[in-house]
């Protein structure tokens, strides 16, 4: 169970009139740190999608909860592990800290998505192949 | 308990390389729509920040659980009501809506933050005034 | 030379801690109101992307001048015109205002892209066709 | 004349569904540049909000120009330099690169902005102090 690690360092327009960083920012970091994760075992986005067909790697879930407020010019890390599979879908736990401090706790639930054959609009999750799990054992 | 609604413009740059709305707009537009909902009752983030100090509306909680995708050029709406107050949080459940199809169900828990009294790089929850609460019932 | 009105309400999350727009959401909502101006007239993205190979419309250059702040909760206005085509490029010139008050005067110049036959990875421009420019006479 | 380089690992939330970045990030990283400049000299927003009731550094015009597409999960760099300095204004250039690959040549005139002694909602721009433009000397 291996930890990404993502620095950021938070930039004067990802704060909001408050003076803290908008929140919503902190799912772009999480997502940039998951296709980050997947890029560093050699399972990029655009591989996926040209070779296999697959939307890579739509959400299912996702929520946060926000410790202390991060602001501009602060460096800060997202440590992100996959921490569970099931058949078709991962859950990936986000840690935001700036030093020691915890700011924000996050989790992402993913699938592997694919043109739903009724429909191409709509998506359905592909069955994970083990060959994608084992890149993260 | 009123429901607010937010119509939003999916943008072509609110979707990722999959073609379909990066998921962290929905939570952009969930603020949006809070914010507006507040500003509907008169209760701006600058009267509050001028008036009364109050850092506004800082996240205790967010999350989302994303149901089908949005694209590029289509009309959604979000739906937001206030369905619970504690003495210093209170949770909006929002919807995403496109026609009859639900895309997103968010849900945020936030509070008044002011600078904490022993460090002013922290927030602290203000206890919610009877008068904020009443806008909306 | 029609114009095309693109609607924006200002979030609090458009804003940064000086309390103004950050000032590339402007360019996002040029994008924006580009894109709808070119579906507005049946010519979207997804359309072009899959029936023509094409890559919609990159940019070639852009550029704007800023004239007064706008604030989170304001309802502003983005006008649109495309002004001159040349063979491969055309010009586009966005006035954000709020009522009578100019913000932002912008203007992009686009192409339409294709991959470049040397290097995929690179784009080349593609002569206009008649039926695209006529579109907007 | 001191150039500043801002490392940036392209996102794909940052590139939107023709797969190439889309472009007012690339403003947001200019824009991140400039202040992580301003950073490193010791002339942080908010010490210049606070203690100098400045807003910092309100854009008069901005403008760039495309030369080549940016993808997702690459890095690429962004080169600031302050080019020139008026009485009430300054001048800096951004060049982003990736690898020896010149992406986007930007640029950016901007000043130091105080609320209007005629109409608070406006911004107007204070002569810039010798102090500051001898920081980057």
């Amino acid at each position: 169970m291996r930890t990404f690690v993502l620095p950021v360092l938070v930039g004067f327009g990802d704060c909001d009139p408050g003076g803290i960083v908008y929140y919503p920012n902190y799912f772009r970091w999480f997502d940039a740190s998951t296709h980050a994760m997947f890029a560093a075992v050699g399972e990029t986005w655009d591989r996926a999608q040209r070779e296999k067909g697959w939307i890579v790697w739509p959400l299912v879930d996702a929520g946060a909860t926000f410790r202390a407020p991060g602001r501009a010019n602060e460096r800060i890390e997202i440590r992100s592990t996959i921490v569970g599979w099931t058949r078709r879908t991962f859950r990936i736990e986000h840690r935001a800290t700036r030093g020691d401090t915890l700011l924000v706790e996050g989790w992402e639930i993913r699938c592997i998505g694919e043109p739903h054959p009724d429909d191409p609009q709509r998506l359905r999750a592909v069955p994970i192949p083990a060959s994608l799990h084992q890149l993260f054992d």
